[in-house]
């Protein structure tokens, strides 16, 4: 079997399993477990992340050449690495959803937002998780609920920052430091594709000031054509 | 009658009737009503919202296909159920104002301006009145006059966040976290426009250097049209 | 005389005007001058501020149609009152300086990052002068010097907002609330420079793929004209 | 030796000069150096300091037109006397590795992107560095740690701004100052990177009501101008 096949196959079991990745890593976090409950989630937690190894260790050793493999897939490595990433795989299944496909004009812009959507909801609701998880072992935390955590999420995403709650442990830093990078991301994309829909609407209305199309060349390139071979015929007939 | 007829004629009296619900709503909470006058105003408040979900099931029951109508005015549902929504129905209004219509061009950015102003402005009362509300019950809030919530939404709209003032309610912060998202939305808006323009500008004075406009390449179909039929004519005489 | 010589021999004197305007209120403020000191530099700032009221009654008297010059000077009005506002003058009169009229390309570019960085410095210096006066009177005041109010407006301009400092006083927090959001509209003059400037540089290096321009139409509508008038020239003689 | 003779020879030289001054700088803030090794290390960052300074000076008096050269490189001045814009050489060197040359299209976009991820953490690194030691020295500091500085970094160039940790010295200002702004200009590239490659997708698809290429152009041309010369030479044998 070989990497392409292999990568088609087990796509979909990959994406159920990130899907009880997240759900166990959820419970995991807001529930507080404790004893056999918290050893139990843990070890699904564990057999998914294992599960994603297995598939990166198999893909690597069925590509034809390794090193190209591995060079051209370090978000793969990614993904695999830090289970927290793994979850964009769900919004990257969306993409294969029937008419989600990237494609042109406003249907582009729409995707583009809904997608955005997505991933800020996903964001904010796994880095509310994430903190969490690192800030409750910190007796100086002020982030020690998720409904508070939900919130700091909401004003670091803005990049608002209140400085009512913010993280003091290194991992809860480095999970600020992703949202706020991501903040940026993604107000980046709505100016982007708001600046995309207000040029089409300028552009609108004054058809005849607007760029010809390559349609209209299409057609004059074909009455140019036919003009000369008439002409070449009748110079033809002519001699 | 129709749901298009219906909705033609109820438009104007809807759009007095948000107009009461804002007002009353203002005067219950910078006024901080008490005993009977709360009473009265609440009153007005409920009776308003009432005549906003009596119009949409109308709407719903005339509709030809109420699935589909449903399916494509789930923002009509939000407006109707959310009351701070609807007010964003006043400046929709304005779209219809002569003049006022979307349109290309540079009008179209002073439009987007106007509009995204008007929203601004709309969006900071609108906050200010639903976290004092929502922050005026609790004995912990910071947020507790009508000019402090302003101060307030405006740190918030900008994304500033001095942390001042800051909602500690769980209402308090979804009107937060909403005011938050606008912010980005109204920044992106502006930079989207700010940037229509300087394209446009930049654009100007090179002409030659500009693409060709489908005006042009009309005048040139229209002139090899009339160079290829007196040419067969031509040839049609030759012969 | 009319409107227009007045405006055009009173601009120099004005622009000196607000130069010595913006000296004394420095002064007035920085120095925090006292006694006779105080009531003299605030004679300088009522004479001077008197200037541009009695050069805007008199624009206004010798307008030909004075309702249709009020309603479209209202700008003139804002800046004849707000003595803050006036300053954005001497901005204005960059654009006067030669090499610095608003023209196209990236020359548009290097004007409007000038133009913009003037404004973003002036802002900063006006609104640290305003926010220390405001905030000097009163008692919670902590923005209580120069340096410190200018670390406050950089902070508060790029929508940072730690919130070491904060106005207190509802005068300073006008002057918070207008440099928040110039701050916004100064980052989307810098986002949208930035992006017409990669959209050329993107569309350069693959000439083929771009939209015809203006001139190449311009060469061919006199090529198709060349050829056509022979041909017709041909048929008479053929005849 | 003429003066781009010379500065082609030292590029690479004041390259690695730049590298050692960084890590003796980064030595002496991040290890707190103290006696021997301070004044070891100092030595070692005052002597590269003064390797650019000589070559600054060297390449004034080669210019043919030293007054010409002075105006015109302002930008090597700056970054000749304060040794932390000196470093953003090492990313301009970047640009001359092979691949990595601005160039059109896509290419130009990750190019883009590359030097502003690079720059944005070199930033972070150096205003880390910069503003611990600017700190250092102050009783009421609250940034006193390298990892601690590198969280304000990160905080203060998304313009998060929580409030946590902020310079009290005006030096530490000064740093948090130029920080800010930026991070203004970075969100302002990654937006509008994210808008010039949204545009390209949404031109995609509907190739007949795209602007007509530059490429069609020339082929219609070839055409006519083929045209119009054997309808000459047919008009010459036809007399």
């Amino acid at each position: 079997m070989d990497e392409k096949t292999w990568h088609r196959r087990t796509q979909v079991p990959l994406v159920l399993a990130s899907l009880v990745y997240l759900i166990a890593y959820s419970w995991r976090v807001i529930g507080g477990l404790e004893g056999v409950a918290h050893v139990l989630v843990t070890t699904v937690i564990v057999a998914t992340w294992a599960l994603f190894i297995v598939d990166y260790v198999v893909r690597l050793s069925l590509a034809k050449d390794r090193r190209v493999w591995f060079r051209t897939h370090l978000g793969t490595l990614a993904i695999t690495l830090i289970p927290v990433f793994r979850l964009v795989l769900l919004l990257r299944v969306l993409t294969h959803v029937p008419g989600m496909r990237p494609s042109a004009g406003s249907r582009l812009r729409t995707q583009i937002m809904v997608y955005g959507a997505g991933a800020g909801v996903l964001l904010i609701y796994i880095a509310s998780l994430a903190v969490l998880e690192a800030e409750r072992s910190s007796p100086d935390a002020n982030i020690t609920s998720f409904p508070v955590a939900v919130w700091w999420s909401c004003v670091t995403i803005t990049t608002t920052g209140y400085g009512d709650f913010f993280p003091v442990t290194w991992m809860g830093r480095a999970v600020g430091t992703g949202v706020m990078f991501s903040g940026i991301a993604l107000s980046g994309i709505i100016t982007a594709t708001l600046a995309s829909w207000i040029f089409e609407r300028a552009a609108r209305d004054h058809d005849d000031a607007e760029p010809a199309t390559r349609g209209q060349m299409r057609q004059l390139l074909a009455k140019v054509e036919a003009l000369s071979r008439p002409a070449a015929e009748g110079d033809a007939e002519g001699r």
